[in-house]
């Protein structure tokens, strides 16, 4: 009974302002509904109705991802696309696992921060600051943290002789990924445009290109 | 016909970009659509042709709400869904009213500040920090603010013979309202659960659990 | 003894950070210190040990403030120059009161929407839109709540005979307060540069920066 | 074949979480559809798949716009609704033309603040503070720079005797623009209401809206 | 030398404002200088020039904090107080431990969302919607997630028969925590008033005192 | 004489507070005071009484910086360091000049999108999305806009025969600028680590170093 008067409580003005209405009624959260567009804040909510406990638990980085072929290293996602019940919530993740000599090459989280958690392994961290392109890096082993500020040039590579396992959390639920070998050997930027813009040689441009697949 | 000019001065750079629309021009402001679903920055837009000087008018806290039974006092909301032209303005606001001996027990608002101004009538306020657990309490009668900060355990009851009523303003056109009894013995959270999670003794929380309704 | 563990719990890790600190451990809130620089965020925070439950306690809206002549109306502040505890909060509060006949002039709040509770009497209160100028204007009586949305020109009026009480909350803990008349005319800027940008007639501006003290 | 392996990479997780979508997979950016409802954040995204380099482009701003007859001025604005690109990105653009003797005339800008760059000639730049009322005002010459905080009153008017041209800069995709003649004189707000909440002679209100096209 | 440009490019200007200054000359990042006032955004940053990698790097979740003895748990904290490099940067950590039996008992983080991270074991996770009083709980195992939304109460206990290991990561470097035991029965908040704000009985309140060490 | 009842109206509940104080009075604005610590959210105020109308005025932008050698374009900044009135307005700007043939190589904004302004000449402007490496890419000429999103990898390069000019607009007032050359080589990063991280070619990587002037 005090259920229903609790129900009274917030139907009761709401029907005074309009005739009728079956709408969720709450906003405690914003499970991702990724049918509809998506919005400079993130995706619309899905009705509260249909949102069950499963979906605040995510299984898919229980296991590791794919290897990428040339960076020895494989990735998981729970971002609000794979993990739709982040969305709003202004926190990511993702698993790393980065086999002996393998690499999580030259990136920027576009929008976030990233704080890295060592399960398993021994890597080398390190970023540029941008102002004065001074070089931050440690070696980080289990159990240890490293952060990388939003938006700097990253990377970490395996120095140990098994694989680095790596739980990364970052301050949004859709940081973004730009890798910077993807930006400029894997697209269609003209090999004539990248070597005007980075100063590179065009032979290693093509090299690189044909390395990463990338067209122009 | 200066008005005339200054619909062309925004609709023509407009058309060049689109070949039609008839959308809403601005967004002053953005009256909820409660038709459409929420996202996390809030709903999405009435269109403003649709918008009149009685949208930003609401009285539903002219009188007081029904009674919740075992609290001894009233709840009347003006949130985005009751009072859609708070949508996105962060700002919202409460008429409790509390009898002689009536409570409005411990609860948290999730998403806001909340700023209490009486009305009529005396409480006692109060509030526990949550790194140290000290007590911010005091009685506060009419015409006196007291404010309890973002997402603490706050509380006011009742302690003089009349019926005090308070307006509160809070910091989020949805702050939410978690009342600690309700989350455990008005809720389907089974008892043994109930007693895992607090140290609380069985009896008491089916004692409990029959009075708020909860089942478990 | 618990809160013995509890203290190690947090102390000890910071302890192998610094070598030595007495700060104040949380930011459940941050109560302004005002003798420290203000920051685009607001006030640095008085340590926590120096917050008792008086900061979160204001007594300055129970009684009305100095009435300001041309306007017969007062105005008494809640913002965190005068109730420090709101900083950081995201919320402020004032007090008008308008005596019969009186009126708060055509102004804005730069920083802030602004929701107005009746507490005794009736009030003309109305806003113009920007993109469009359409006006949006309502009779309210007590309480009766009208929303005005963030930096747009808006005034209210008592149109009863009694004094009418206005307690409105708002989005910021420092809104501002923008009276054209006084921005025009009370002001040093020179009557030929108010006539240059409001097309206004000079005798008249002359009349008003005499009514309301302003050089130039 | 690294290009397949990326896509696996993300769509796999995703394919467990959701049987079947052909959703947009990224939000590097959020290019406006002014087709939907827009929200308190910004307009929903355009899917990414209809996204082209020409969506970044803009050349709205290249010529002037119309003259305002009554300011001797022209405006052409780049916000979410003219440039969609700019929908989510926290920056908009005008470019204002003022004719010897014009006038950009007292004004907000309720959701950014305004950075005024000079393109060619010179103008005489001000606003007022909200708080004390103080006037800060500069001649600005080509080449250089103004800064209006966010919604305070301001104006700028040429003090050359050649066109000015000014690039002005947003802190928001959609500042808005309220003009303090147009709310009052182009507006139908009743001439008696605009004299009691502005102190403004009737015959001078009634002038002016006559000149703006106001009714009331 | 092109580093000399860059410095005068930079210099130049600045110097051009100020006579002179040894300023740091970037925020890429702001490392807490937890020897000043933290403020409502965070703390003032440590002069980049003392600075260094170690900042970045942090080992205090390497092992597990203390054990909390009627918790059966242990708690260590990346926070910025701990970790000062996180400051600002909208993300933090902690590492839990729950022995056999034990658990994390009913709380809130006032100031952010939490994604939780199995390490190792299995433990049993849920929250409690504000709105409708609804439980989310699930059994969550090694290497998988479960997100709780800012603000609302939650728990976990270990389902298991070896200690868990959840590394949980937050959306603030300071998200706060709230215990609802602490706050009741190990403040000073006077028995009566738990009684009256909760509805427990008052032998169940007292024998709760005793248990958490509260006074009053 | 209004003025004073104004003083009174603000200073009076504020001096029931505390006893004495001369503090500024106002947020308006914040004018950056460099000499103090830096916060997450900007530097603290300049106090109000030392704030002129030359403090919202800037002159750096009117000439061209000093040219970067391997560039051919030179770079001057209106950020809060240089123009310290930006300070908590969230927009900033920089003027550059590309000579023929001369190039804004392949960099990011770490905190702020960027809207660029053709005053003279043109370029080919285009930056690279992070997911799914799409170039946008276009010619963009005097009086054009084009917008690069915040965080993506960009450049422009002058593709015309004389000086192109551009004026860039930001969404912060620090919106930071890495430059991948030299934070790959104009640092200190060993060769071996750029190697491992980017794939480039040992031989390449050192020939860069030796044009930047990096080490390692």
């Amino acid at each position: 009974m005090a259920r229903d008067i609790l129900l009274l409580l917030f139907v009761v003005p709401m029907l005074s302002q309009m005739p009728f209405s079956s709408l969720a009624l709450t906003q405690d959260f914003c499970v991702a509904n990724l049918l509809l567009s998506d919005t400079p804040a993130g995706y619309p909510c899905k009705p509260q109705v249909l949102v069950t406990a499963n979906d605040f638990h995510y299984r898919g980085l229980a296991t590791a991802g794919p290897i990428v072929a040339p960076f020895n290293a494989s990735l998981a996602s729970a971002f609000s696309k794979q993990f739709p019940a982040l969305n709003g919530l202004g926190i990511g993740a993702t698993r790393v696992d980065v086999r002996p000599g393998g690499v999580v090459p030259l990136h920027t989280h576009p929008e976030g921060s990233e704080l890295l958690f060592v399960v398993e392994g021994t890597l080398s961290a390190g970023f540029i600051s941008a102002e004065t392109n001074t070089v931050y890096m440690k070696t980080v082993t289990k159990g240890e943290l490293f952060v990388y500020p939003q938006g700097l040039l990253h990377f970490q590579y395996n120095v140990g002789s098994t694989t680095a396992v790596v739980f990364s959390a970052y301050s949004s639920a859709n940081p973004g990924l730009q890798v910077v070998d993807w930006a400029l050997f894997k697209s269609s930027l003209p090999s004539a445009v990248v070597e005007k813009v980075t100063f590179l040689d065009l032979a290693e441009i093509r090299r690189l290109k044909a390395l990463f697949g990338g067209s122009g």
